[in-house]
């Protein structure tokens, strides 16, 4: 088999840690697999190369720092390579442009276009494993360039995909994806297989297991990923393409976000346009607006609601004051703070009724208000006041019968 | 003019001296010339990184060593060119993968095959200053090579020659090559103009000034070296092809090793490979032999004569009496430890007669006895009892009135 690991800052933030990865990954080649590792740079290295930049500029070029960042990497593979010499195996460092990852020239947040994988088969040809620099590229013009913080996520998943991997597997603190914050739900229960479309769900909701673009790119080249525990061998949580057996799950986990702010501008008119005026300031200004709810009123009037985060409701709002007043006076905008947004997602809900008000029916259990709601195709979430996050969460994962 | 300026790692060491380096390239480029600067990694990062490197692995390989290595340099870049932004100018950093500076594939000490200087000048026509990487290559593989300790040097040599710089100016510490070490001659004179070969003589004696390979390639190309001082404006001393007037002068300077022992083999078989009997086994222990001496007797007995460095005796001699009793006897090998071997070096000393005299006799007025002589066109090396190093040195000095 083709096997892509993948192990973040903190599993290569000392020497005995490298060490511990490069047994790792040897023991999987001893199984009689190729193997190609994705490593991050070492915790702290980055973070440190970017305060040094910032004693350079306030506002430093971006290609500069793709330069000075991507030299965090590029000690971490050397470091593994040697790592899995010294414990008498094969072992290769590639970095981005060696490889190469080929992205375009968004510098600090490139997008991958294309894997060339040819010096990693060579590698295998060898029979080394191949230690690859994850985080970073290179575009058409041979300027390097990183994909982004959490970017060796999206790398480990790219490289699978041109090696046609038979996984992908990204090793991380926790042993896989759980129903709901272990934390926030004791009797939370590790999920064995979850569909990219719930994964992506769950990631852009909170759940730190893996970076959204990892996602989208192993659902569009159907590479399985199978995120686990770098502490111990035991199976973790496999993100596969959507089963028929997973429909019969009608939730497969519950998350939650905190810190949100709602914004409503109360009986604004209706007249086509009227959204622009709104966000535009916002984005030029770059607030970012998650959930945003409108329902039309019968008489051309009606109530726009969105959230922010918390640190960005008093600017959101002297944004509108400033852009809006010609049709929304100032003591139109309402806003209230401290909110979360407890959500619910699973494929299994698109082909089952009652879903929604079995959620809806949790919260008003325990006598929580609903601010917002606002659902897709394979989630629902409602924004509530933040103090019941956790309550919330339980009630639910108990309602829809999660636990273990 | 293009004007390639080099700094090494003190004058990057801090925040504070990379903008130094900053406005220094600046104020170059604004009285109209096209500028490459190259640096080296921040002083220290080198031996932190190799540290890394050594906790790894005993012995580390040597591309992996070269991948973790060259990461030094790539951050200084990076930080120099946010630097120039900073004091309003325009940069560009480049890599030794990205310039390209093609060397061979022999890791730690690759040798420079050819500079491609194309995207220096796509920088130049954007009216950048180029900031390069020193110490890195690429081979032709696409793997990172190092050119070896104090390669930056040769890097910006390489990149003059390229480019048909009109000057390659390294900046350093003192203000440029002097007659002698002026800690021990106070009235050492600065050397205005200097030929490559006696600047290679002056290099490989210990004068710490210049890598002797940077020195070799200006030579080759006919790149004019400027050596001279990073703390102000002072025309520092030109490495330039050997001039007539140059002949004029005798001797351009005396310079002193120390820590040098001396092994004689007393009357041992002058036979045909008898050589390779005695420094195969030293070559083979990586013990380094300095000069050797050798005066063939009429008996077809001889005394073969050789210094090395001190850390090096004790083991050199065990050597020898391991591998060469059957024809010399261990009593027959004679060691003289704390040696100093005083050296005069000029291009004028070919045309001239008596220039070894007069350094024999200036030494014999001191009392001074001599161990062994060497001599090479423009160069004669005497070696002496370690104390009176100081005193030869300013002795000659005088001999042949280098003074201010």
């Amino acid at each position: 088999m083709i096997i892509v690991q993948k192990f973040g800052g903190t599993s290569v933030g000392t020497v005995e840690r490298i060490k511990n990865v490069a047994r790792r990954c040897l023991a999987t080649q001893r199984q009689g697999h190729k193997v190609a590792v994705i490593v991050s740079a070492m915790s702290g290295e980055t973070n440190r190369l970017l305060g040094l930049a910032q004693q350079m500029h306030v506002e430093p070029d971006e290609r500069e720092l793709d330069v000075i960042a991507s030299t965090g990497e590029q000690v971490s593979v050397g470091l593994l390579a040697l790592a899995i010499h010294a414990e008498g195996g094969k072992a290769v460092s590639l970095l981005g442009h060696q490889i190469r990852v080929l992205t375009d020239s968004a510098f600090a947040r490139a997008r991958i276009r294309d894997v060339e994988g040819q010096a990693i088969e060579e590698a295998f040809a060898q029979n080394k494993i191949a230690v690859i620099a994850g985080f970073q590229g290179v575009d058409d013009a041979g300027n390097i360039t990183t994909l982004g913080r959490g970017g060796s996520d999206t790398s480990a998943v790219a490289v699978a995909a041109a090696l046609k991997a038979d996984v992908c597997e990204i090793y991380t603190d926790v042993d896989g994806v759980y129903t709901a914050d272990p934390n926030v739900v004791p009797n939370a229960r590790k999920v064995d297989r979850i569909s990219y479309e719930e994964m992506l769900e769950l990631a852009s909701l909170g759940a730190k297991v893996l970076q959204i673009r990892s996602v989208e790119f192993g659902m569009k080249y159907a590479v399985p990923i199978h995120v686990r525990s770098s502490f111990n061998d035991n199976e973790g949580t496999w993100v596969v393409p959507e089963e028929k057996a997973m429909e019969a799950v009608l939730v497969s986990g519950v998350t939650a976000t905190k810190d949100e702010s709602k914004i409503t501008m109360v009986g604004i008119s209706d007249a086509t346009g009227i959204h622009s005026k709104v966000f535009r300031p916002l984005a030029d200004a770059g607030v970012g607006v998650d959930t945003i709810v409108q329902a039309l009123s019968a008489e051309g009037r009606t109530d726009l609601t969105f959230t922010v985060s918390k640190g960005d409701s008093k600017r959101a709002r002297d944004l509108l004051v400033k852009h809006c007043s010609d049709f929304c006076p100032p003591d139109h905008i309402r806003t209230v703070e401290n909110l979360s947004k407890v959500s619910i997602v699973g494929v299994g809900m698109r082909s089952h009724a009652g879903v929604a008000l079995k959620m809806f029916e949790a919260l008003a259990k325990e006598n929580i208000y609903i601010h917002l709601i606002s659902t897709s195709e394979i989630k629902i979430s409602c924004v509530i006041d933040g103090k019941y996050s956790e309550l919330a969460v339980r009630a639910l994962h108990d309602a829809f019968e999660l636990g273990s």
